[in-house]
């Protein structure tokens, strides 16, 4: 085994609104654990609370010791005693959410609503959110959090590849194959750019992306959507109606997190259709819900990408059809970690997904 | 084949609000139809706007012709051609829906959902919503639309079933046994009185049971509640969620209509459990959509009695387990039907199930 | 309309194998029917056993009549009265069955297994099966059996686009979406050479293809199998376990028909993994199926394309991602039709889809 | 924490076909386990195949060590560090199977097949079948694997519920509610007699039961059956299909384990029903799996008590609606082990759950 240093640089939660770097041990993997040298990681919505400490119901953790993270890529650097799917040196991309696997929602097989949320001692992790995650040096995740990164695929695009696997387990919920669908994505940032991606490759007949700004709807033309629509047009619900074969959208990922949204999503399905909501809202949301009932519409919700869905995402671009990287705006060492998450949460630059790199001068 | 006379007495939409008693011919039968000389026929919210003509989009149907009514039992008189499953005499039950069977939808199974709702052209019917229903002597069915009425059954039962099959429907999405689940209930109304006792039936381990009216919550009690509360007590959530294991239950139905109640079935319900919507709403709902995307709830919705749930629940009211007659507190003639109406639509003396009282002097 | 001549070329089925052609009047389409000018349509299995009359229970009807023929691509010549999805002229491809829509199994969207199977005047009808098909210059369809073929798909493509609607439901009934899956198939002819396309096209991380003819399993290999094994060799299913991560396929589709294939398909599918039977079998399967208790493997089964799989087919032939017209070897006039029938039977040339060209005289 | 003996009486395999009594040490649980004081344990099928060997692929585990026993139930003596669910003194009944909860069928629910099985070191453990089971004073289960038993259940009723449990997984495979359903089953030992009752209870409009024995089928009418029917008898499959509704059952549960119930259940279900095939097969099996494939049956298979159907069983119980205790004919003391064995494999005074009661002389 390498020689694991004693201690590595990490961001951490201070007051709220505010993070640091500072030297923090290096964590050592329990028997079911891998220990990841980072090597990316990146930064989305929820990491944005967690600084400003809304995400957290009773305050958070205290200031100085907390990583956040949980989007990242790496090297594997220590295994624990039990793991055998793994070996030192291996490249993998992590997904953030091992349940604690003796729930009932865990044994049937939704690791990511799991009851015991939040309780380390009985095995639930959330990395970045509920235990240390990946804006470090070094970061523990349970095995199971783990998938091979493909030979071919850079460390920006496994990072990437996290929020693919959100997508895909939005896209499995369902609980059918895609081919022939009319898809509708609202929300042209990281998840429905990338839902545009997959949906197409899955084979959906017909994919728009609804949003507002145009250099994001231009990606999205160019991710493969058949019709872009800006829902500031009165018109836009009726395109997407219109081009979806009349009688609206099979199904429709709801990925903007803005609460008008839903009403939305409602109008563009079909009868019997399905909304996924993969959005976080920041408000509650006012909606036609008596729509949905006359309609028979289901509105299933995803948290993350549960059942597996990460290796899904990492197979699917492992053939070299999801354009992941192009998702990159921004770079940033660890130690600008402040600037990386100021440039992200204002949008700055059209900021889309920002990359910490980190560990790049530790020798692999 | 008996002789069927050529008119019949049936209850007409009048001007909006308006319901009135004329003679009508007596419906002959297509090939795959079937004639039902109507006993007893039960009014139903829809019902209520039907009479308001809220419920029609384009204003509903030319005064004088169309003739309400989804809720209803009675006998065979007549079969068309093709039809072998029924024979003239026996006793029948009634759901509403008949999709176009051409579609997508109900190519798939989803025919309360169907694509070419209205148009009867292309075979699709909704009794007393789209073709002329039971509040009539006689009224036309699709054979799918039919269940034999068990021996023992009377035609009120019969008629309640109607509203089971709703209830075993939204059961029936959940695509699961019911053994063991810890199922909450919205709305005493009938839908949810029913509820309760196929969720007692079906195994639940725990029901519980939330409303407002005393009088209704008690029947609730009887008919198998572990649980009922008044949605009022600021109580009321916590102590669902308390009983039902300290996570919440893991299904929650709203049958209740009443926008804020969605809100407490997302805070009732567990992570990762399902809700229900059955009742329709009259406005928007704000609900706190969220919370359901953060801890993976789904919501289901159902628009009547699918995927031959009907079948369902009279089998279950055949073996004796459902309580159903115990729902009816009216009965009107035909001739009384505006009283009916008035009745049911402004709960004078705690109406439940208001019957139309049909045929009884027919010979049979 | 075209004027519709009265008379047409059929191929009727004679005594037992013998087929030939003759004159038949040209059907007119019912309310819900379309009259397709068929340009193309090819042979199956099923229709050998239909000449030799081994199809039917009870014998078959009688010589002279009955035209088979259950793939068929064509042109729109007439619609019925209520038909508005298909206007005369558009360019369509076919599926086999039409369920009663009246039996709880078609209500529930099963019509592939409906429980009127071969009662016409219940509305069911399999198209060259029950009623007559495809080998003639004129077929009589209900509505809900047919797609519009896309652009730039020839009719050639379209016959073959019905087997790949088969593959598309063996698909489906796993109720999954197929990325990172590994697929093993067994059976190299049309189907399997098409499911090995539709599997990696949805996303499957690994498709094995197993078989005895090394023309077919090149072909198999061009259309992107990741590994393909002679089931001869004894290495065959330890090839495929190994290949697949070591715990075997996700999902094994057997479309051989051959009874030791099922053996091998149970060896080679995971814990807890899938089988799908799509081949007919000609004599009693001898399987290890206490292997599948003991692992917890589902055996499914699907026969022809149902739940509206035609369509999703078609859709991802649509747009570019299918090579159905390589799987074609032969052409014939419908006169040669006994001929295609012998050189299909009898693998001639090694013949895969033999299509009978009809009616390219005909003015369009 | 009530002070733990050093040592206890349990039952060890010996050479191939023996078993006798030992001291062992008392086991210690780690942080997820719970000791149980083990007061009832029953003998099933596999623990027969576990005497002789013939379980094991490699021979098993050395002579002298190993303790079987997978149904039992008891007392809870003693948590790890991280259980809360259970406390001392609390009345358990466990089921045999903890997944390693890091494959990825673990992860998606399917811990009955687990990728990892027999591998005790990456956290996979089958009770009495791949590490120490309940023919012992003590037995240490995960807590994953344990359900408090009602009051009012006796621990004999908690035995038996780890066999209701399987029943219970049957038909939760089947990912629908029971009600109306027509359900056969095949076999009346304890499971197929359970399954009886769950059908019964869980709403199945009719419950036929095949067998051979007919103390046993009087016991399956007792329990509720609507038909029994000796499967010598040449009309037995007739009988079920007429009495099914004519088209046959809904579904069929094979419990016997002989191998020519399987084409049994394949001709008593209807199309587009599903088999479960609950019971071990000794032998191949052959089978008409063609008409399988021409009715769209699917064939699931359940391995043990799967997806938290243990607490759906003993939940149903509860209520009083299993006669549990009487399916157990056989009592004898841990020391009568071989006497035991016997007597169950030999079917001694038509033996159906025989009963060793353990550790009644330690107080409580």
């Amino acid at each position: 085994m390498t020689l694991l240093p004693d201690t590595m640089k990490a961001a951490v939660l201070g007051e709220p609104g505010q993070i640091r770097v500072r030297e923090l041990p290096v964590p050592r993997p329990g028997p079911e654990d891998v220990l990841v040298r980072v090597r990316r990681a990146s930064l989305c919505g929820t990491d944005v609370k967690i600084r400003s400490r809304d995400f957290f119901a009773d305050g958070g953790p205290p200031p100085g010791g907390f990583v956040p993270g949980h989007e990242y890529a790496g090297v594997v650097a220590a295994v624990g005693e039990t793991v055998e799917e793994f070996q030192i040196g291996d490249r993998v991309v992590t997904e953030a959410h091992r349940g604690c696997m003796r729930c009932v929602t865990c044994l049937r097989g939704g690791y990511t609503d799991c009851l015991n949320y939040g309780r380390r001692e009985r095995g639930h992790r959330a990395q970045g959110m509920t235990v240390n995650g990946g804006f470090a040096e070094y970061a523990l995740n349970h095995v199971s959090t783990l998938c091979r990164l493909p030979e071919g695929l850079s460390f920006d695009a496994g990072v990437v590849l996290t929020t693919a696997g959100t997508v895909m387990h939005a896209f499995g919920v369902l609980a059918d194959v895609l081919a022939g669908a009319r898809v509708a994505v609202l929300g042209p940032g990281p998840i429905g750019l990338l839902a545009v991606q997959v949906a197409r490759e899955l084979g959906a007949e017909f994919v728009a992306l609804a949003g507002t700004r145009e250099s994001r709807l231009a990606l999205g033309r160019a991710f493969g959507s058949d019709l872009v629509v800006n829902v500031h047009d009165p018109d836009a619900v009726a395109q997407v109606r219109t081009l979806s074969g009349g009688h609206g959208a099979d199904i429709v990922l709801e990925c903007s997190g803005a609460a008008p949204a839903v009403d939305d999503a409602l109008r563009m399905v079909r009868r019997g259709g399905r909304v996924v909501l993969v959005g976080f809202f920041d408000e509650p949301v006012t909606a036609d819900l008596n729509h949905a009932v006359m309609n028979g519409i289901t509105i299933h919700t995803v948290r993350g990408e549960g059942a597996g869905s990460l290796a899904r995402a990492v197979s699917l671009a492992g053939r070299g059809r999801l354009a992941t990287e192009d998702l990159v705006t921004h770079h940033f060492p660890l130690e600008a970690v402040a600037e990386a998450f100021d440039t992200y949460a204002e949008r700055r630059g059209d900021a889309l997904k920002v990359m910490l790199d980190i560990s790049d001068h530790v020798p692999g």
